[in-house]
């Protein structure tokens, strides 16, 4: 037995989200699957976290036992001509036998994509957030200043979810422009459950002129899931990465296709 | 009656390409669909020239004559609501009533994505030819110098297919990278059917080391369609931008989405 872990780009179009459930496609099951065909055994992939129904990933990690002299190049290359379409094997890596994909994870970035004219496209209509309303980026930067840092993020959570802390780091929150796309980034040491979605959703309330830009330190301070504004759709969400110290997995970061 | 452009955004996957078929789904078809039902009378929409099965466009273009006191923005608007997500109306302008998309077309603009990794990508399957093997790009760009200018093109036109003339004036080719992306962009006064598809099917054997890169310039010469690389695959191709004399349409190029 060896442990391996497998950095993972898919399309979440399909899918309801990574979780294996007993009647719905997921990408966990694919995965899984696919491993199984390769090593001629069943195989249980632990993944670094959930990712919701319809929501991509660039990088998703997670790890998985395995029976087999196989090259990580071969295990790449086996799993993608057995995976679907929509999920990718980008790198596969030998880590020591207690890795865990989402215990050692130390971080994670995700990133979402808004349309921002007044026609929707027809190429990135599974791909990106249509918002035909002219947005207010500056208003939209200004209000994501007061989501830095370190805090109680339970107002973004999706409502009712009990988790053990609603604290977290954000380490960064970019908002960036590329032609007709403006393109959200968010890091941190952990997400709620919906957090970077209920974010964006709150940031777009701003860029619309529905809500100041002052409006979101007191949403974040009352901590109630019923103030921030609504999740902003899967679609336009993106796993990017998750970051493990160095000398648990280091994954070369890969020019992002999307 | 008036007389309208529009400018169109689609991909082509899951249509058998621009011109109308009796029983197949095509682009021409529904737009003039959408058309027919926006202005309640049977539409015919002339296009700046054919797309293949799998192509996409960006600019396309159409001219259609309608008998309607909406807006140009209200027929745009309106036309997105009612065409399938995989086509957009990007532009809707009032012409000439002599105006011809096919005919005033000046140039035409195409653009071929190239995935250059040795993994395939989940979320670019349907918008990039994926090559595992490594390229070499100043190969590729060397060769590429033969195809500028006014030169007959019948050894990369479709083998069998008669026309007109097979002299085209290629006014620009450009391979540039973009992360793990082969730009390939072409632009000239007019195309033959394949002919992009042929030149960078034969641009990727001299970019894979199968073909010397001053191969090109002969078989430019001989005219034989035989000699030429194979087609490059229909999905990694996108016709970017159809132009015209500014008295006639202007369209104002708009940031690509891909």
């Amino acid at each position: 037995m060896r442990r391996v872990a497998l950095v993972l780009e898919y399309e979440g179009t399909s899918y309801a989200g990574w979780q294996r459930q007993p009647r719905a496609p997921t990408i966990q099951a694919a995965v899984e699957d696919a491993l199984a065909r390769l090593v001629q055994a069943p195989c249980r992939v632990v993944g670094s976290g959930r990712t919701d129904a319809g929501v991509h990933a660039l990088g998703q990690v997670a790890h998985a036992d395995l029976d087999t002299g196989l090259s990580v190049r071969q295990i790449r290359d086996g799993l993608n001509a057995l995976l679907p379409a929509d999920v990718a094997v980008r790198a596969v890596c030998d880590v020591a036998p207690d890795f865990h994909a989402r215990r050692d994870a130390r971080g994670r970035v995700y990133r979402y994509l808004v349309l921002t004219r007044p026609q929707p496209s027809a190429l990135l209509r599974r791909y990106a957030h249509h918002v035909p309303d002219p947005l207010n980026p500056s208003a939209m930067a200004s209000a994501a200043a007061a989501l830095l840092g370190r805090h109680d993020f339970a107002a973004f959570r999706v409502s009712g979810t009990p988790t053990a802390t609603t604290v977290c780091h954000v380490r960064a929150l970019r908002i960036t422009s590329r032609g007709p796309l403006l393109v959200v980034t968010v890091a941190a040491d952990r997400f709620l459950r919906q957090m970077v979605r209920r974010m964006v959703g709150s940031l777009l309330l701003v860029g619309r002129g529905r809500l100041p830009a002052d409006a979101i330190e007191p949403i974040l301070a009352s901590r109630d899931p019923q103030r921030a504004g609504p999740a902003a759709p899967a679609h336009g969400l993106y796993l990017v990465r998750v970051v493990y110290p160095p000398d648990r997995l280091r994954v070369v970061p890969e020019d992002p296709v999307l």
